[in-house]
């Protein structure tokens, strides 16, 4: 029988906040071995080791080796990648204002309680507003800002791909076109540099295949439909934050949209990255169409106004 | 662009009901691309549309282009396995009798529904009590016993290596060791023909190296524990579902216990058999100790019982 | 123990020649568990049987339950893709143009020993000069165009992608070049529709950052460095076949280049496709620049020119 | 575009020796994304740079983001792991015996060459005879026992539970059976401890369902067999050196039988362990039957006697 226990380094992501999203997202991560430890963080102590036990299970039957467990604060700022989806709930009743107060609280004291993070973590926010949260994460991990990202638009890009793809029958990974700016109402489409297989979509698709307004449209209502119907939006967004975990932890340098810090504008939106093992190892300058570049700066506008209020209404 | 729709056959699973359990096993089967298709069938129109959607946000992020869709008990009932979590929460305020009588009707009904199911199906049974359900399944669907399983101990098994593998150091897959009989109170753990590496546990670990009725009572109470602190117990079994489709689906011919029908007894309850494309394509049989066989025997007369006074009573 | 086999159809690779290259192709197939069985055939039966009972030991720990054996040319014409890989081997001594005579001669014995093809069967031409041999196959074997396919540029293309991407630090994937027309000496890098995570390479990469001419030329003669050092190359064209049988299988719909039937042309050289289970689905129309077009045209013209020669030598 | 290189600790495994042995054990760690870096030696430069460049193509489709590269003895020494292959091939013409000493002064130049080892590097010898080479390179390399290990049996085991499992319809991994001792021609069954889904095989199979006899030769030749048609035998040891590394890096602690220090006998051969990632982080005591007891205590009295020779004669 074994006489030792491994110390040498391995991988470790910890989910902060494991409600129904930081379930899926810890589900997803353990079904694909992306870490061989998941840490699981939450302020309901019982809901906690409910998730370590019932993901325990699936670990058991994993490829690679994958243990649950839960853990502290200050173990998790330890961690490879520390992915927070507190708040994530929209509870009943409160008003969206007030469900963005309570979020940003959330988060702040989390981030608050994991200080000092070690000093290569990676930050990765899923909890919404996400561009607000990623903003204010930013500033208050001590994180460099290559190193604090948020999901962003990544699903909503994704999200668009596969709609597009099963319109018009071509593979999702073939289909190039991102959703772009601040997450939620007034997220961007890049349409103008949309490709399929490479080609631009201009030559590559008729214009009338596809119904523009009607794809963005679906895109966006999809995330409210789910809500209305379950309460709550797992299973996309468990995958997306998985891939986005993988792509840090293998190094695999995919190009990504998600939420990180734009020095133009002063705040988090999503703009495409290469993520790699460092997080966001590089950045991909956009050509856009000038009506695409002028609704982004609007939606910027309008963030960093709000983050202007909360700095101002929490001191 | 593609002018032709592929019309060969493709892998089929329906996963009737939907809700926390049901979504769990549909997640693992898309993130795991067991099957090409994943066909959704809920009463709650509403809940299964939200399902489709956020399944199909994962989807579109698998690796063997599998889809999730809705569909009709009719469309269900020819697919390669149907698979019943169906009355699997536990609703507040009912009595254990009453969820069971309950769960029998829901099951009852979709088995209905259903019929008749395309001759080769697979039937799996994830509803509790699932070795009443499985039995009665058995009954109704028509189907020959070999199609028609329940996950039965599968999962507590898949467990209790998991825990003997924790305390020891040696993989869960090197060990050997079921859980066996009726899933429940009543399940009788094989220890008389665990193994390690392929070695009869009595000699591959001292006596003294784990405490068995602990270990027992640890798998037993944890599912309770799960549903205590979550009020439902999605990802360990949603795992285990996932498992025992590829087993069948890919005629895999691994030994796992499920619940079948045992003709000694006269119901289904749990005890190893060989899974591959036909469903229960052999059984293995078991040189328990009498202590065990006993056990077994006892769970199974009970469980005899039960059945009967169901059939009296719902006629 | 098991009682019945199964019956149901399974997926069917045949790998017509099994020496280096067939080896390594139907070695990644294994591995990647990408169809049921792989059926291997080749004239050399102690070489063939050396190579089922050598891969039948990488089968038995396949994820999926491959399965793989020797099989006649009737057999191979049944399955769902066959792969020819005979005469890739360039035997010493041979001047180029009696290793061309050569190959075509395999070929087409091959082609004739397996007529009648399954309707639905899927043809994968590896063998060398795969453009006029791919050109050859499509005429000879009575399938459909869109199920005659060579392995042509998309090697090339793989290799391309991945020479940059260790260059600018993005993965491959996320890079769209592709390397076209008639794979060789004249095949033609697609700059003008370069794109890095979709957006066009000329506004990504400023061009000082790679030499395309460089690139290009290391691209190119990569396969002779590695044939001149180990007198094949089987690892590389292993996953890249093992790639396109996956796409075709799963259905994935991906954007490839392969070598196919041009009407424009009226031979087979690599444009870009999309793969799914009916083979070629779909075609991508490229607005490639005018110098790129007249280089495609130019090198079809000559391949044309062989074909017909080819043709009247060998009635 | 990114402007930073992770200086991160990534999982590395050398490969010494790359020609067809060597070549795929390499593809078969690269299709598998088994580690990050693959470092290939030989003091073939030039074979190596093929190998580099074949396996590099194979490379830029990983799932995971792996490379292939050259590398000097010093820099494999530093590896996790240091796979052995030098010398697998039989050059026609020599003895056996001259074979034994030609490889045992590869590998023995091999070492030299490499030392000193980082501390807690896995060495893994393939070369054969592979229990002289192990027992050899145990004293040689300055390692803990545990951390050097030969592929021994382990080839043997997974060959025999494939035939055992093709002749019964039960899935491989569900059969536990051990080839034992030093492997070639007096390696030795476990028959006693054999078992199927856990029950040991006189109970679960009748004795008239397979002949062990025949089984047992049918293994032992099928090694002969396939270098007689090939001239090597590269995929079912590709496969299982893979699986090895894979246990080792994701310390998965199976049970498995490989070459490994044996203080009774004073030498190098196969019984079961547990592998993770410290090597061998535990042994499984086998309660064999008298008759296998003898047998290997017979084989290693041999094995042992061999080793004093080759000591004495070359100093």
């Amino acid at each position: 029988m074994p006489t030792e226990v491994s110390d040498k380094p391995i991988s470790r992501i910890a989910v902060i906040g494991v409600g129904q999203v930081g379930g899926a997202v810890a589900y997803a991560l353990t079904l694909g071995s992306v870490a061989r430890e998941i840490l699981l963080v939450d302020v309901d102590i019982r809901g906690r080791d409910g998730q370590v036990r019932d993901l325990s299970d699936a670990a058991y039957s994993s490829k690679r080796n994958t243990r649950v467990r839960e853990a502290t604060y200050q173990e998790a700022s330890q961690c490879d990648i520390v992915v927070i989806t507190a708040g994530s709930k929209f509870p009943l009743g409160e008003t969206s204002m007030q469900h963005l107060y309570h979020n940003i609280a959330v988060v702040r004291n989390v981030l608050e309680a994991m200080k000092p993070f070690r000093s290569d973590t990676i930050l990765l926010l899923v909890s919404n507003p996400v561009d607000v949260v990623t903003s204010l994460a930013r500033e208050l991990s001590g994180l460099p800002s290559s190193q604090v990202l948020g999901s962003g638009t990544f699903l909503d890009s994704v999200r668009l791909r596969g709609l597009l793809a099963d319109k018009i029958g071509v593979a999702g990974p073939s289909i190039d076109v991102y959703v772009l700016g601040v997450h939620g109402d007034n997220q961007v489409v890049g349409w103008s540099l949309a490709t399929i297989g490479g080609v631009p979509i201009h030559t590559s698709l008729p214009r009338s295949a596809i119904d523009r307004a009607e794809l963005e449209k679906e895109c966006k209502q999809r995330s409210q439909d789910i809500i209305e119907a379950k309460g709550t939006m797992p299973f996309g967004i468990g995958s997306a934050v998985s891939s986005i975990c993988a792509s840090i932890l293998f190094d695999k340098r995919n190009v990504r949209a998600v939420s990180h810090y734009q020095p133009d504008y002063g705040c988090c939106l999503s703009m495409p990255v290469i993520l790699g093992r460092k997080g966001i190892v590089g950045t991909i300058k956009m050509p856009l169409s000038s009506g695409e570049e002028t609704a982004i700066a609007d939606s910027a506008n309008t963030l960093r106004a709000t983050i202007s209020r909360i700095r101002e209404s929490t001191g």
